[in-house]
């Protein structure tokens, strides 16, 4: 949860005078995403997303993501929409921070998604995947298999106060990935986040995507190995092969996944449960004692990453090699 | 900002199963109050509040909030109108708190008021008076004069830490109030919190009060001081006189107010200031250090209470006797 940034009404009349979107009626911070600042506004014209870009996100960035968003929906992924302003621009000011409007999507997210819901997830995100083929902008992933070194760097200090012996583990995996990382796999647009709160139902149809901010060009077999680390593991932290079939199988039906890509997807796995490990980790250890906010177990990644390890070929995932 | 318990979609459409309200499309955590988890709710019948109360709320106090804002919305006060369920209730259940349903209100409020807002606040509260009236409940006010010492014993330890002398300061202030606090003077529901952040305005137009959590009955003349001091002070803190005989004169055009409740005004004002600045003083020392969220300066009430004490006669806020 989070809003960062006070907008007055008066801040936000200003800035909605440059768009054609009607007279604001009412507006309240939301609880919603951990990145930016982010307001439910009711105009005349209906409800709008306005969101305030902190400092965690690289105004540099902000084009690719706004312009993605606006490309997807062109092509026919739900998912929220940039609202151009009487300039034509995507982009703004408000309280000193870059700002952006965009459309408001219906829709809940699913706390517990059932098999169901991962095949509607696969299917959802090798259409992603599609739709972004001719997606001119490129954005280097700053979370890929080159940074995780440096976040273990980072976290390094405190990480067998989090449990013993992780160090030790991260150090030898990183090893392992770092040699054994799938390269010449197709490339493309990636969501790189597509969790559970990313990803909207109403009743059990998925209605739209959410949250483009770590969206960049990268493996797109990576994207799907995030996915089944996301949505089919149990609380436990076991493996549901139901769940992972079920997304597999929905998104090789419409992005068929090469050889190749099915080979690489146990080392994917283990890469992706990596870098979740690891910035939760860094987020866990700069959070003061005593304070309200609880930042994500990061331990859950490192079970999976436990799982994928023992992983021998795709099989174990749910579908044929 | 506040969100305390977190509510999944299936808690929610279990709880609106209950009402007749539609389907549920989509619900987002907001940033509003700092007692209760709040919710905007979009259905297929439009927008409504969820409020969780948390542990700051006696539940035994629920049905007399619920109640009152019944009551007022019936006689013409715009303020948030509680939801009936199937069974005619207002109180349920979601996420193991009790929860209720209300309106949603379009409105914004003023970060800076002017006189014509001040003005309008003072008509807005003399109707809220007028029409409590005939509301037959009633509800002791839990930070009245008498809980004031309690609550200075609690900072006392802290209280210099803030500003040296303050401790004394407010000992010697409270006992001029437990010797001089008014009585036999008009007493009804209250608001007791009516601050810029409870009152919407549309243009220039006030469309609406909210948050009731802490009405309760006591000293009308009371409630007028608690706005004094949260709407006719400069961010400098210097009363705004034009903005206080705005609030005055409205207030009185709609309810007199008596030569006796007048003549006491500066003293009930002293009270309003020493109970912000007591409740601020307890939360800023329960605070720990390197919390994200920083509490309301508790300084701000005692340079307001300063003001006060320096005032003669009602004439220093603007009004006749």
């Amino acid at each position: 949860m989070a809003v960062y940034t006070d907008v007055t009404a008066d801040d936000l009349n200003e800035f909605l005078a440059c768009y054609d979107i009607g007279t604001l009626l009412s507006y309240k911070g939301i609880a919603e995403g951990v990145e930016n600042s982010n307001f439910l506004a009711h105009t005349t014209s209906g409800n709008f997303i306005l969101t305030l870009y902190e400092k965690r996100v690289a105004e540099g960035d902000l084009p690719f993501f706004l312009a993605l968003m606006e490309h997807l929906a062109t092509r026919g992924i739900t998912c929220p929409q940039p609202v151009k302003n009487r300039a034509g621009g995507l982009l703004g000011r408000v309280a000193g921070r870059p700002a952006a409007i965009v459309t408001f999507l219906d829709g809940l997210w699913i706390r517990r998604p059932n098999a169901g819901h991962c095949a509607a997830v696969g299917e959802a995100l090798a259409r992603l995947h599609l739709a972004g083929a001719d997606f001119e902008m490129k954005r280097a992933n700053a979370l890929s298999m080159t940074s995780w070194r440096g976040l273990y760097e980072h976290a390094k200090g405190g990480g067998d106060s989090v449990r013993p012996g992780l160090c030790a583990a991260i150090a030898e995996e990183l090893d392992t990935l770092e040699q054994n990382w799938p390269r010449d796999l197709p490339v493309g647009v990636i969501h790189a986040d597509l969790f559970p709160d990313n990803v909207f139902f109403l009743g059990d149809t998925l209605s739209g995507l959410i949250d483009f901010y770590f969206a960049c060009t990268d493996t797109l077999a990576y994207d799907v190995a995030i996915c089944l680390n996301a949505w089919c593991f149990e609380p436990d932290h076991s493996y549901n092969v139901t769940k992972g079939r079920a997304l597999l199988r929905e998104y090789a039906k419409v992005r068929n996944l090469s050889a190749a890509e099915c080979a690489a997807l146990p080392m994917l796995a283990r890469g992706a449960a990596m870098r979740f490990l690891l910035t939760r980790l860094v987020d866990w250890l700069a959070v003061p004692n005593g304070a309200l906010v609880k930042p994500k177990d990061p331990l859950e990644y490192f079970r999976k990453l436990r799982f994928h390890q023992s992983v021998t070929s795709v099989a174990d995932y749910g579908i044929g090699a």
